[in-house]
């Protein structure tokens, strides 16, 4: 007997068929003996059904107006479940954000959460009731309706889950879990039973679009076991947890992420001084153009080159922004490559194993693929190589690292 | 300069062009100098879609839960309405029934308004804000949503016009005032520029479907002023106010109101003894059968026959019952008609003036309509007559009152 928060979004919600699957997937949970909180999103369409609305009106709503707009989304959800759970012999009773409460700063569709309360909760847990909150949406200290931005039910059921210390929190998604890659590349790319939160991290902002990274850097922070897996078939789907959870053998590579909306630029032959790190990428990040990989190499002649990548939409206008530097600066030119990709190998494991570049970078090699940019971090080694070669990369890695066969540990 | 509480209706909001409409409309009273509070329904069509969702659930969902997904519609029609009047540079902030706070009772899908805190409005107010509230719903002391069933958003309006001490409450609606009568029946019908509460009490209830009749008693105990007018034309409408407001001479007769969904009940020959009337109508409004007129005339010989009209739906049920009643009580027979009309004057005026139920009866009787009941209040004269005649009676009394020529005293 558990303490569960469980999370459907929009499609697994998407029609009153679909409410009523969860409804049935909620009481076999109660059936094995589980408390359960369930956190929705609005249906499926809705919420775009609804800013299709209000941007007839107004092409920039007001923030707070927006929110008393959207919020009404997962509010007709959590009533519609409820019935659905009620229909079916179980107690059940809703909650919107404000009702909770969930209190968030006053950052109208970007709120964070500061507190919740779970009196309530807790009370209509102990008497055997199920507890359907509204995602996405809280309140600030005025009253005012608030919502949390993209991903946000995801974050509430997180933050629901630490609030009431639930024992798991289970994201249903429309897919099965976390895989080694994209399936779509490698075809046997296998779903991994656990992975760490480090490394979800890395393999979410990557490109694995599964959880909403600020959701599982939350669970992480409040340590909340988090599970993802699909609201449609069966499966125990991918448990994300801390690192030294359990006491198995971390593989050293977990997963392959990649990239390819992608652009580099280089600004070659820069003065090697202090601040002039800063004096490139200020004028870049003023003109709210993000930057992802950055390397620099050791200069030679007091003069160094240096790289980064932005999203590849943003290329023509970074590189604006450089030539403009590289006059200032003096520095020799700027090139860039807009047709690039980056493939990253993660792993918790590469902490404590040695050789993992080499073995990455001798793979890459023997298939005869440059590597134009290298950056590290504890658990991740980026690559930025020509696009064309990117499957080839992929499938190789996955193969040296023997993700297909590899076996995480437990069930 | 005055405070007005304007109420738009789920046709007047209808689309996002009527709701451009609505700002536009707001915006010529802020011109005018006025404070404006706004009540709206939900858009039209929106309570029916929530519903049909609801209902391919269950059958009768929880009203706990009915309450919080059909408050969606509402909310929906605040925040966009806030957005148009910003569009329009009109400082606007919308508020749930929860937000404002509107405290009710906890009779879900029915509840009453308890209290209302206008310290928020007022502070928007203030700072010249137009404040735009949702109707129909409320919260109460648990937090939980509640709304108050049919009419609600008439309800809210007057109920804040009395918080607030409104100087008018609008109800803007798709007729452009209260008429003499059905403007259907009689050419000549011709729109009241003012009313008593009483004699608008007396005219909903009797058919004349402009307000809810809630919402008017509402007004009347709280002293508002009411005022019915179109959404989509111009003109004054029709005031509602008290008896004595003004100093003009009453017209002896306001309105003629009629009504062909009623049967009526006759029981003879019962015992003339204290408790007589109980032992009939007992097992009827046990039934949930509501009646509306009753009428007992002096007994003879220590018996005496009763009358009583229903609804025409309930007239079967309600004969079954009275069958039983009469056999119990040793009576002589039941008899019944379900093809009556009833046709009723309305009036402050007749309180102070002798002779109005003779011309009525001599105008009937000039057209050769028998009358089968009578019934009369202090401001009210009702008459049950073959329906066959009704639109014949109404157009006789339209014209021996004098209601198309008759002016009532002020604009």
């Amino acid at each position: 007997m558990a303490l569960l928060v469980q999370k459907y979004g929009g499609t697994s919600v998407g029609t009153i068929e679909r409410i009523e699957a969860v409804a049935e997937r909620v009481g076999r949970s109660r059936d094995q003996g589980h408390d359960v909180v369930v956190v929705v999103s609005a249906m499926s369409g809705e919420t775009n059904r609804l800013i299709g609305l209000a941007s007839q009106i107004m092409e920039e709503p007001t923030p707070r107006e927006m929110d008393v707009l959207l919020s009404t989304g997962e509010q007709v959800t959590i009533a519609l479940l409820s019935m659905a759970l009620q229909k079916r012999g179980l107690e059940a009773r809703s909650y919107t954000g404000s009702q909770v409460r969930i209190l968030t700063d006053n950052a109208h569709t970007k709120a964070r959460i500061q507190s919740i309360d779970e009196a309530n909760m807790r009370g209509d847990l102990e008497k055997g009731r199920v507890v359907v909150v509204a995602g996405f949406q809280g309140v600030d200290e005025l009253g005012n309706i608030t919502t949390l931005g993209r991903g946000g039910s995801d974050t509430t059921a997180v933050a629901l889950a630490a609030a009431l210390k639930a024992d798991e929190c289970q994201i249903y998604t429309d897919v099965d879990g976390v895989y080694t890659t994209d399936p779509r590349v490698v075809d046997s790319a296998r779903r991994l039973k656990r992975i760490t939160f480090e490394e979800m991290i890395e393999m979410a902002s990557l490109g694995s679009k599964v959880l909403q990274i600020r959701s599982v850097e939350f669970a992480g922070k409040y340590n909340v076991p988090l599970r993802v897996l699909s609201s449609f078939g069966e499966g125990e789907g991918t448990l994300i947890t801390l690192d030294d959870e359990g006491d198995m053998e971390q593989p050293v590579v977990s997963g392959i992420a990649f990239n390819r909306d992608e652009a580099k630029l280089t600004i070659s032959g820069v003065p090697d001084t202090p601040g002039c790190a800063l004096r490139i990428l200020k004028p870049v990040s003023d003109a709210n153009v993000e930057v992802d990989m950055i390397v620099q190499n050791v200069g030679v002649d007091n003069r160094t080159d240096f790289t980064f990548t932005v999203h590849r939409n943003d290329y023509k206008r970074a590189r604006a922004i450089l030539e403009q530097v590289a006059s200032d600066l003096s520095a020799r030119e700027v090139s860039g490559d807009s047709r690039i990709a980056k493939v990253s190998i993660v792993g918790v494991g590469m902490r404590s194993h040695a050789g993992v570049a080499t073995r990455m970078f001798e793979s890459l090699s023997n298939e005869g693929i440059n590597i134009q940019m290298i950056s590290t971090s504890e658990i991740k080694i980026s690559v930025v190589i020509d696009e064309k070669y990117l499957e080839l990369a992929v499938r190789a890695l996955h193969s040296a690292f023997e993700l297909h066969q590899q076996d995480d540990g437990e069930a």
